[in-house]
């Protein structure tokens, strides 16, 4: 939970198990090592340790990988906030680079910002925390995600 | 090659070694199995055998891999345009998606716009081919690369 | 007409007929003198007589006008292809500064890049004509339109 | 001051001068009518009544107005974190429309996100206040504005 997190009825009673269900067939996340371990009604959040296989050019975070996590997070926080059965697409995704990604660990959450019937707009931010224990805010996304 | 392609002079005599040698670097390019190959200055192309690390929860194309290899073509499309010993980030990227990704091989090209001395805006293209012979954009991107 | 425009059969016989009548609703565009004077199917183009009420801080365009012409050229283009009576609605739209304003006279022509029944994906761009003749791109535009 | 809003030392004691002056020089937001009535470091707040001029073909708020009022409480809270003298300008706007602009009076407020020295995130929202006193979102915005 966090600051920015708005609090939603749930539209589907099971909304953590059609959740969880969705996240169990994305393969590509699995592959990635990115793990959701938070789901509330229109807000998920998650952690990926960092390892080579995530590295750009320098040795950082890549940012396609930031942009895939976004994608992630936003995407199942609008899964948690649909009728069951529905579906969620993204239509269109933005992502700001704020910091460069230099960390061991990165965490990552996204939320419904403003829900719809045919789409939830949804924002996420990917983070580290550095030795001071403070946020610092890697990249910011926002996503227009259609609800079918 | 394509239409929207814009023919520039390089900046760099050496710019397809420069651009080469930091995709080398790119380890999250490599574990995707993204292949770029072909490289003109401001323009990148490449290609994607689809496989199951690549699937989202439909077993479609993952848009966060869209995203993600939009935002290489595009990064290295700016690589192939810089003084030698230029570097390039990310400042800014949206994706649009069109299409499903539903195919075994698709292709990416990213080209720069407009090019800068402080920002190149790139744009990129990822799609495959129906039996018809015909491109299908799956994504269209646009970024904005700081050169530094 | 230009290099990047599509092709589309037109949805409605009369689209021509009902893009102008939208146009002749638009408060906005008459107060801020943009006039459109092409329209095809999926592609509109206009122009606008730089005046005192449009500067920004340094007495150039304002980039909230091009922003907003950017809307109405890709908005109309959006019209342009619809059936009769469905109405068009920005859902998301992005703009790219690539020069600043410096003219008496701009141009700028929208189109849908991606037609669909529930969304057009469109693109746009402002410019103006320098002394040798050629285009010179003020900003760049995407949007998402919603078909309802 | 909203919830979103971050505190930020000034980097010019004059702050609220140096933007009131380059508002000041602004005319198409004296064109418009908008009014900001609030400076903080790193946040503008503003205002505007609705009239006809600012009418689309519905007769609500336009979306092109919507753009540029954004761009403004954006584009003069990254003015009110520069140092004297320094300009800003935008690079890259994103704006997502969350509800329809029915309303007698709007409101908007832009905030930098993540301040820097080439660049300043920022990000601001334009809202009314509905009968039961709350505020309705009609779009949020996120920019990256170069400061030189």
């Amino acid at each position: 939970m966090f600051g920015n997190m708005k609090m939603y009825e749930p539209r589907n009673p099971k909304y953590k198990e059609y959740t969880e269900y969705k996240i169990s067939l994305n393969e590509f996340m699995r592959s990635l090592g990115f793990v959701i371990n938070e789901i509330q009604p229109g807000y998920t959040a998650g952690f990926l340790d960092f390892a080579k296989i995530h590295e750009q050019q320098n040795g950082w975070l890549h940012g396609g990988i930031t942009a895939a996590i976004l994608d992630m997070v936003e995407g199942f926080a609008a899964y948690s906030l649909v009728n069951d059965g529905q579906q969620v697409f993204t239509v269109d995704a933005r992502v700001s680079y704020y910091n460069p990604g230099i960390a061991q660990k990165f965490y990552a959450r996204g939320w419904v910002d403003k829900p719809g019937k045919r789409f939830h707009f949804c924002e996420g931010e990917l983070y580290y925390i550095n030795e001071a224990g403070e946020e610092i805010t890697v990249a910011k996304g926002s996503s227009t995600m259609a609800v079918i």
